[in-house]
């Protein structure tokens, strides 16, 4: 029997869709690892009664743990402590070495001299966020706001309350999964193993069939979960597994490196970044972006220490910058478009030319919703990839979607030029 | 009395934290917009007892509608139609005009003639996709998963049944409305207007000070319902108010502008691109990025119809390459460094010079986590701004965060330094 997990996110600007909650996610992820079952996340705003209503709804479903995330602010509206209490049926009281670790945090901050007299409104706020349940534990603050574990009893689940800037939360987590109300849970825990292979190119009709065959012929198959996960171009391939079945999870890899070699490009949870920048090794690389317009040499820039490979690029978004700084032959481009593979050949010599790289990729194409013409519809992008000692490659592919799909689609693309040509794999 | 809503989310992957949602905060904003309470958003994976208990939970909350997103599927794990039907007590009924609809569709797709014979897997998952429950209202999919719309009962509330994929879902929301089921709940919703106002450079202290004297000064400030919120340095200030609240919001609207007439770029809804790409009127403009490393450029060119004003720009990540394509001269990047202001208006020259824009943009500086030195801290950028006919400006700002977060805020400031200098404005 799993331990079950209910997560509630609290704050109207996430209830009412105004900002993207990261914390729901951060924590279920860290719940999923440690072999948990994460069952329901709610998100309330600012109600009292809303959240009292989604703790009672939690703990009727029987989950074991419930976290919850925000609220924990100086004002009047950050109401989780309060309401958590009262859920619980215990008062709150005043811990003066909590009090006395905030008034420091502030007073750091602020610089203030140890004999500053703090506001009166000032040292409310910090008394507010010193209340702690009786018998629960508080975990340190790494802002103002600390957290707060309190123990199941018989009628309610462990309760973890941690704060809602993500930075805060995370930094948080280590000391709050140590507190014993909290490890008690997550020591329950199944024992649970997770990784991810990452493949480009590959359909999702096509690894169904090597799943299906996955599941005829290898055994244990059944006790991996695998999930598959389209983004961007992009397939994951999520699986958990319970220890034991190592060895099954193995010949799944085996026999997904077998089927699709070309596909693949990391069985060990790395992503398209680092995997290309380990690829490039001591190459340096450099852009020609058009439809692009940037997006290709900002991913490659993405990665701390990309200095060591990215010279840099060329938006030739006109077709004068293409002439002008990329030595694209003007002619070249009324004779066939900007967006042919010609066109795109000579951007990414150019650009190589330009810079002095050993490696340019280019971008050239439409990615709308106007610019359509007779036989290159919307999405129509062409690639050029350079690389000293090779004849230039040019590729030519129609994306579907809109217009930031066709560019973010495009981006994608362009790194798997590079990658593919660089291992030897044709993944494109 | 407000007319309260709950949305269920399904997807394990969701639940998991592996994929954002984008469908419940689209789906509270068109609530928000039609006057309604968003009083509770859930997520729930796979499993329909957890669905079901979802349903149970909304439903003794009291809300009026709950309107759940995905799980529409072909398949087996696609649960959201049998679980709701099973809540609600009404039987599934195969709807024939729907299945010859879906069928239609996909052969569309398929490119299939009319008398191709379809495989039954097929046939069946049309079939699963064309049950209805007794008494419900199929919404026409633009998929292949009609949405469906149930009247509310004496025990429960109206549900509104949609898809996954949010452009499915956002394209069949007209329709979805329309429905009377549906339709007479939103009739019942506040008459509620919703206002955003811009800004950049504001800081929530001085923001709330205004407030803090709207409150005092103006009648009626107390039927705004205010909220602000922090976006990458911009701000955002929502308002909600009933119509009769209109001179109230115009009187806010007024003090803002009196106050912050630097600060704030947009009282209609604009955003920032839109604003900068009407301002720009027929200039040209290009960039020179070196930290940014294409996002300023790759912002530019987001907007469909980019071309009309941007050319295009360097990703001068390299020394060289800021030497060599953008002629800042060496001796400049070794005397002060490359994250200087002189290098900064050298590059925008440059830029300027290499692309014949009438405006160009730079940045340099360090992003970190590594490449401060003394004096020049991580989050270090100077910017650069090089207008036909005016002199050069450049300004050093440091901007806190991670890699990515000094990225994002550089190119934004970007993009308002060139807005400033259009309209007379000084933001940053």
């Amino acid at each position: 029997m799993s331990v079950r997990v209910g997560i509630i996110v609290t704050g109207t600007e996430v209830l009412h869709g105004q900002i993207t909650d990261q914390n729901g996610p951060w924590v279920a992820a860290r719940l999923l690892e440690a072999g948990l079952e994460v069952a329901h996340v709610t998100v309330c705003g600012d109600r009292p009664d809303d959240m009292a209503a989604q703790l009672r709804f939690l703990t009727e479903e029987g989950v074991d743990l419930i976290v919850t995330t925000g609220g924990l602010g100086p004002t009047a509206d950050d109401l989780t402590v309060p309401t958590v209490a009262d859920f619980c049926g215990r008062a709150l009281v005043l811990d003066r070495a909590l009090e006395a670790d905030i008034t420091a945090i502030i007073r750091n901050w602020r610089r203030f001299a140890d004999d500053h007299e703090l506001s009166p409104a000032l040292t409310a706020a910090i008394a507010k966020q010193a209340l702690v349940p009786v018998g629960a534990t508080p975990i340190p603050p790494t802002g103002t706001a600390p957290g707060v574990a309190i123990p199941a009893d018989q009628h309610r689940p462990a309760i973890l309350i941690l704060p809602g800037p993500p930075r805060e939360l995370q930094a948080m987590w280590p000391s709050a999964v140590t507190v014993p109300a909290i490890a008690a849970v997550l020591a329950r825990g199944d024992d649970v193993q997770h990784r991810t292979i990452r493949a480009y190119g590959l359909s999702e009709a096509d690894l169904a069939r090597t799943l299906r065959r996955a599941e005829a012929d290898l055994p244990d198959f059944a006790a991996l979960e695998v999930t598959t996960c389209m983004r961007v171009g992009e397939i994951e391939i999520d699986t958990r597994y319970p220890s034991s079945a190592d060895p099954a999870y193995e010949a799944l890899v085996a026999l997904l490196q077998r089927e699709h070699a070309d596909q693949i490009f990391s069985v060990d949870g790395a992503r398209l970044d680092d995997v290309l920048a380990a690829a490039l090794s001591d190459r340096t690389i450099a852009t020609a972006e058009s439809c692009t317009g940037g997006l290709v040499a900002a991913r490659l820039t993405d990665r701390p220490g990309s200095s060591a490979f990215m010279l840099g690029g060329v938006v030739s978004y006109s077709n004068e910058v293409k002439t002008d700084v990329l030595g694209v032959p003007a002619e070249l481009i009324e004779r066939l478009g900007a967006v042919s593979e010609p066109v795109a050949a000579a951007m990414a010599e150019g650009a190589r030319a330009t810079t002095g790289a050993d490696i340019a990729v280019s971008t050239t194409g439409i990615a709308g919703p106007g610019g359509a013409v007779p036989g290159k519809p919307v999405g129509t992008v062409c690639f050029g990839l350079a690389i000293d000692g090779r004849p230039t490659r040019t590729v030519t592919r129609t994306f579907p979607g809109d217009r930031t799909m066709v560019r973010t689609l495009s981006t994608t693309f362009a790194l798997h030029l590079v990658l593919g040509a660089l291992t030897g794999k044709r993944a494109e």
